[in-house]
């Protein structure tokens, strides 16, 4: 079953789109919140996709390496920028990123 | 941080949408899919509304208890017509969809 | 054939999703963008019900009442917040959102 | 502004979303459904990546590149499908997929 062949992906992406949108729950709520822009944008981008992707690797898609392979992309992008900054939320979801990513590429 | 407030519910949400999906997928390869018709459509609306749940409790969504209400009566209907098929996966997702909803009216 | 009963409902759903991702985009590139947090948060919570209903009903789901109701509530909880500043793409957006408040309450 | 560039490729995702919404919701009612599982399946596919594109343009995603690209070859695989049936809503479908699939590579 599709679902249970991609479990540590599907566990991968679960993380990482939560990370993101606490990240992002978190950047709106920071004092210095004009520098978190390209922060809040991307991690509402890869929140996106990995909640995408994970529901659609549970449904069994037939597009898995495709969309994995995006997903890796807008991960490390994510990640990169959160790697910037010295919020934890923001370091933690840089972490989430870079595994999903990794994970991602090991299906794309 | 409101998502680990709703962390027992996310884990609910994240079950049930991946048990729906599975569901869906397994009712699209059954031999006797004219009879899962209803099972298949209800698979994806409740797949879809607790993947979207889940998902904004993790960005802390403002909104938690109009959502949570219209995804316990969507994982009810889901439920009780998964219950009616004596497939494994039918009785599996059953199982997730009611206690999905339960956990969703905690909130509501 | 349900998409086409509700042919005016998702047209006010598309057009507001649109106008709220536009005005989410807007804010995170003004100045004052401390000022936009929640008109940021607001415009996705927003974007996101409505392109759900808008993508449930062309699906014909059997749950518009209580997905069109909890949309009308969100629309105008944005619509609120993006009338407040002056920005003419809060203005452009806080009118999308009440006709679509207006449009989900008719089915509601 | 990003959604006016991409004005003509929002409505082509639009359509093609649902037309695609459309057949799934038709083909759960046809008589020979068994036959029609690959279309429900790829329908709903193709749905969600267009509804996707289509909410990630209005909002300026940075990656629309590599989601228009994804998003094609999805629509084709999804118009092939629907193109094998005679049904009324697999032909408008068929053809809605193949329009879309020729926007999106103009992006990609």
């Amino acid at each position: 079953m599709s679902h249970e062949q991609h479990q540590e992906l599907i566990k991968k992406l679960h993380e990482c789109a939560v990370a993101c949108n606490h990240c992002y729950d978190a950047c709106l709520k920071e004092e210095d919140m004009k520098m978190m822009a390209d922060c809040i944008r991307l991690d509402r981008e890869c929140a996106d996709i990995c909640s995408y992707l994970e529901h659609a690797l549970s449904r069994n898609t037939p597009f898995v390496s495709e969309l994995a392979s995006v997903c890796a992309k807008i991960c490390e992008a994510c990640g990169n920028e959160c790697k910037k900054h010295d919020h934890e939320h923001c370091q933690e979801c840089a972490d989430a990123c870079f595994k999903c990513a990794e994970a991602c590429k090991t299906v794309a």
